[in-house]
């Protein structure tokens, strides 16, 4: 959390992960991010995972640092609530980003006639408008077959929902320079962001598909191996993983000496005509440098074999599950500048992210946790539309709008 | 490519993924990203896939729109040339991206001390500024052990490099959100983005670490099912693989339809005690629903299952290798306007996309190819640092700077 994008202020109409992160990354940037959803939940609120009383972990966390307006979107007056939130006049203001699909009154013509310098960010599945999520995008662009065991027939699915969280980023790169055209111009504007477009775009700026168009392949699938270097996950003697990455000249020097192999990784050059300064070749001998490097490593512990690469200045990881993560890792803790204790009403008290980037001249602070579901309704209608206590509780009476949902409080 | 971020300069001393896809997705929107690397290329100048001539098609493409300098910073004169860009007076200049171990003279304070309000945005590994990859990043967040088939023992390896592609997204924001507080305040800063952190942040906000906070569990390993709901690969009669997602009750009821198999869901839902409309006690009887819908697929081609399904408003997406995107996703050609076909020197004629964002008041323009290394080399030294000719003349004789690599050319 820090307040660098303070003043600006974004309604956002959004379920699942894209469109929420992309508003979550600028809350938590100081934005005033107000998400709408309809009285009872959208299509995410139970999204797992969730709490033995069934309050999901995830809706959460993805929400971070917003206000929470809940609203009856099948009323007319409850859309019009949502469209003077975005209308709204004033530089702050004028902000919409979403991935649902809107009614009429909602959609950009009709916001634009009534802010003639709306931005208007709108996540599209395809770029033909047509629906997609990251498990049918990430199924079309290639990687599930070279993700996975060597010798493993079928696809493997990606469970890092990476096209969804590449494209919420976008979203809030794409708001940021809008409002920037917009501040230099007085022009607002729609944006169209396909989340397929965004995989395709990361896919082939990766070089994939220049790979199949010029040399006529596609990489193939090799488990656990680096492509075109040397860099696996081996097992240690107390029973663990951990991930070597061999990258430089200098790593394989320092390889050599922790492990004594220097002589043999000599040998091996001479009998394969390889020179190991060199990552295509690296590559080439990999299978024999994995038999060799794994035998050391066979006989060490996490500890021993941790301490040794990083006294080596040699890359490693070691695998750890999302428990081992929060039990091990001393950088999944306040001690981590990152991190903040919260109670998350309905949840609990969790270690809580705030933004990754740390602007030295818009210091963090404490994260913020995500609100309850119609928690600001009440504020929002008050401080933004300016209603009366009484033209609030007449919203309550007929439905069109509710507060925080009591079961998570 | 776009242009609504023309009129910003960003310096870039990069390799491999995250600072490169932060740059590269600024110069595709128009700012003007000037790359510097060693002459003869850094540590990602050969990175794979390469062409047969060992020309990187990834390094090609992860720079598209960029202009190249190539630079001697062994020698305090490279290393002066490379300050006073970055140092050029003027409000679209003074950004600096990077994710090197710079030397001292292109450090923050050496370089705020010629430029006050300069901006810098540097990409460090762990927190504490320790040296981590996206590999050894990924090892230590959760995913490998419930990434990969359901009876795999051990990590499974994203291949998609997930945390430097959100990383690099990040840093994209972080430089337009410090030039939006420049432009505001007249105040330049450091801003530091560690790229576990990014990783840390988003395995957090998916809602993984409190779920182990608060439920005291890790999420299994479920192979490609997806998690809390149903949806699935199955294998259709000629042999391909189909991705489908069940997230609605619409869905689930019109795939009872297509399938014909309505009246065994709701045998299903008797015989189980559940109630297919809601996500979890889908999740519940999933290996049920895998075999019913399993054997639909099982005599359809994936042209007969596909068009069914869309017909039906279901959500599926065909897996597709790399070399299947391009040879048939009519989204991967030149009629989706995301893509251009460019010719790349060194490399050839391929598919190179734009922004994913689409700007309607700043309209997509012709995607730009990647630079030759030092291509831009002696038009950066003329028209920013206003070099004659003689100069640069002397700088190439020294061997501080150096043009386009010929064997690119």
């Amino acid at each position: 959390m820090n307040n660098i994008l303070r003043g600006i202020r974004i309604v956002e109409g959004s379920a699942f992960v894209a469109a929420p992160l992309g508003g979550m990354t600028l809350a938590q940037m100081g934005a005033d991010v107000i998400r709408f959803d309809l009285i009872g939940g959208g299509l995410d609120y139970k999204r797992w995972p969730v709490t033995a009383d069934d309050n999901s972990i995830y809706w959460a966390t993805m929400n971070k640092g917003k206000r929470s307006l809940a609203v009856n979107l099948r009323e007319p007056e409850g859309r019009e609530i949502v469209a003077a939130l975005i209308v709204k006049p004033g530089p702050e203001a004028g902000i919409f980003l979403t991935n649902l699909q809107v009614p009429p009154t909602l959609d950009y013509d009709s916001l634009k006639a009534k802010r003639s310098d709306l931005i208007m960010l709108k996540i599209i599945g395809n770029p033909d408008a047509s629906v997609a999520v990251d498990y049918t995008v990430n199924a079309r662009t290639g990687w599930p077959y070279v993700t996975g065991p060597e010798n493993h027939k079928g696809p493997v699915n990606n469970v890092l929902p990476g096209w969804d969280l590449t494209c919420g980023l976008t979203a809030a790169i794409g708001l940021l320079a809008a409002e920037r055209h917009r501040t230099r111009t007085g022009e607002g504007q729609l944006v169209k962001l396909s989340l397929a477009d965004t995989a395709y775009h990361l896919t082939a700026s990766l070089g994939y598909l220049g790979d199949v168009q010029i040399n006529g392949t596609t990489r193939p699938r090799i488990g656990n191996d680096m492509y075109g270097t040397f860099g696996r996950d081996f097992t240690t003697s107390d029973g663990r993983e951990i991930m070597l990455v061999v990258v430089t000249r200098r790593h394989i020097k320092a390889l050599g000496e922790v492990t004594n192999l220097t002589a043999c990784f000599h040998e091996l050059e001479l009998a394969r005509g390889v020179d190991l300064n060199l990552e295509a070749d690296r590559w080439k001998v990999r299978h024999e440098l994995n038999d060799m490097v794994g035998a050391w490593f066979a006989d060490k512990t996490l500890a021993e074999a941790g301490e040794a690469l990083s006294d080596a200045g040699i890359l490693w990881g070691p695998f750890r599950t999302y428990k081992q993560m929060v039990e091990e890792d001393p950088f999944v803790s306040t001690d981590n500048p990152l991190f903040g204790e919260v109670e998350q009403p309905g949840i609990g008290r969790i270690l809580t992210p705030g933004s990754p980037l740390d602007f030295a001249a818009n210091p963090r602070m404490e994260p913020t946790r995500g609100p309850m579901l119609g928690e600001h309704s009440d504020e929002i209608l008050a401080d933004i539309l300016g209603m009366s206590d009484g033209d609030i509780g007449r919203l309550h009476d007929k439905g069109i709008v509710a507060g925080p949902d009591t079961a998570c409080g």
